[in-house]
Parts: structure tokens; sequence; C-alpha cells
């Protein structure tokens, strides 16, 4: 289930708020929020990231440099890390602190599989 | 000097093709390019890149998420790394590869502060 592999994602990165599918039409597909971080919009953060990410997309294919597969900005208070799955969808988490980073962009890659699987 | 910043940050990270210090127009500053990495045209890349980022950071404080400090775009053949100096400036390492991702991440860190007394 889908779901599943999101709640596996936040509950296996410290500090995650929550993972999101979601079309880069900016129209969600799934989330999961954790607990103690429901009022954080993952949907709306993520929703105004992905048309920003549609035109790194195009710059990237512009310049030759093939697609895009990853994403992270870090803000003052957040940090979202974001897999492309496919030409149409991505998957992000979206980070309370940036001290795990790393840890939550394993997690993106090694579900991928099992997202794609899915869509 | 401001090259030699730049020169330091592309020895020390392997597969850096360069780096470059650019404002958030699109204009350089000063870059430097790796001798063997002479074909990668850095400038274009992050100019390209620059107008996105312009729009992440507006999308970043109209969700309340602060200012941005760091993006990172991760392509089939590049990786680039940036790091927001001020509202005018960033720096950013184009990397030809993204194995040694943490170490360019951690060169823009412990250098910021002497670009910055550059600017």
């Amino acid at each position: 289930m889908l779901v599943d592999t999101l709640k596996k994602i936040v509950e296996n990165t410290p500090n995650a708020a929550g993972a999101i599918l979601m079309g880069f039409d900016g129209i969600a597909v799934m989330q999961y929020v954790a607990p103690e971080s429901e009022d954080v919009d993952i949907e709306s953060i993520t929703m105004e990231f992905s048309f920003r990410f549609v035109e790194l997309r195009r710059a990237s294919l512009a310049l030759d440099m093939g697609k895009v597969s990853d994403i992270m900005v870090k803000t003052e208070t957040k940090t979202v890390l974001c897999r492309v799955l496919s030409d149409e969808y991505f998957v992000a988490v979206v980070l309370n602190d940036a001290g795990q980073m790393g840890k939550g962009r394993w997690m993106l890659r090694s579900t991928s599989t099992e997202l794609e699987s899915e869509l």
C-alpha cells in the first residue's frame, strides 16, 4: 500500500514531518504526516515547489544535462527532499530539521521501486 | 582573492567541474573551472538555474518557511550544489558526478564566510 511506504519513509527519517507522492501538476496522490507534525501543511509546500521543479526539469533538458532525478531545498525552518519517480510523479519528504538529510535521501532512494510499482 | 576561494572549493571536491559566484540576476561575478572540465559551461548552467532559484526563494517566503539557504539539483549528468550567501548572491559548485556531494556541500559551507567577506 502506498500509504504504508510513505509512513515507512517518515518513521525511518528522524525529524520528518511527512512524506507525499505528488504529480508535477501539484496534485497530491497520497500523503502521510507524522502525528507530531499535523500542523505542517506538506501538501501546500510540495505543491508550491512542484511548479518550480517543473521549471528546473525544463532547464536541465535545455542545458543537455539530462533528466532531473533529485532536488533538495533547505530553508530556515524546513528541508524538502524530492525524488523524481517518473515524468509525471515525484515523492517528497519534508523535514523539520536538516540534520538527518542523508537518511531521508536514502529512504526515498530505497523505496522508489516500491512507489513506482504503485503508479 | 575570490578566485582562490573558488579554486579551493573545486580542488577539494572530487569530480567538481567548477565553482562560481553569481548574482540571483544570473550575472556571474567570478568563476573557476577545473582544467579537465573546460568543456563544461558552468556559467550557462548556473545562470539558467538562478532564475528558478529566485522562484524557489519566493515560494519559501510565501509558505512561511523562511529564507532558502541551500539548493541541490541532481540530473543524469551533473549535480549542482548552491549555497545562498546573501539576498543578492550565491555560490555554486557543479559536479560531474554525484558521488562526492557531501564534500562539495561541506566546502561551500566552510568557505561561505570567506566569500561573504569579499562581497
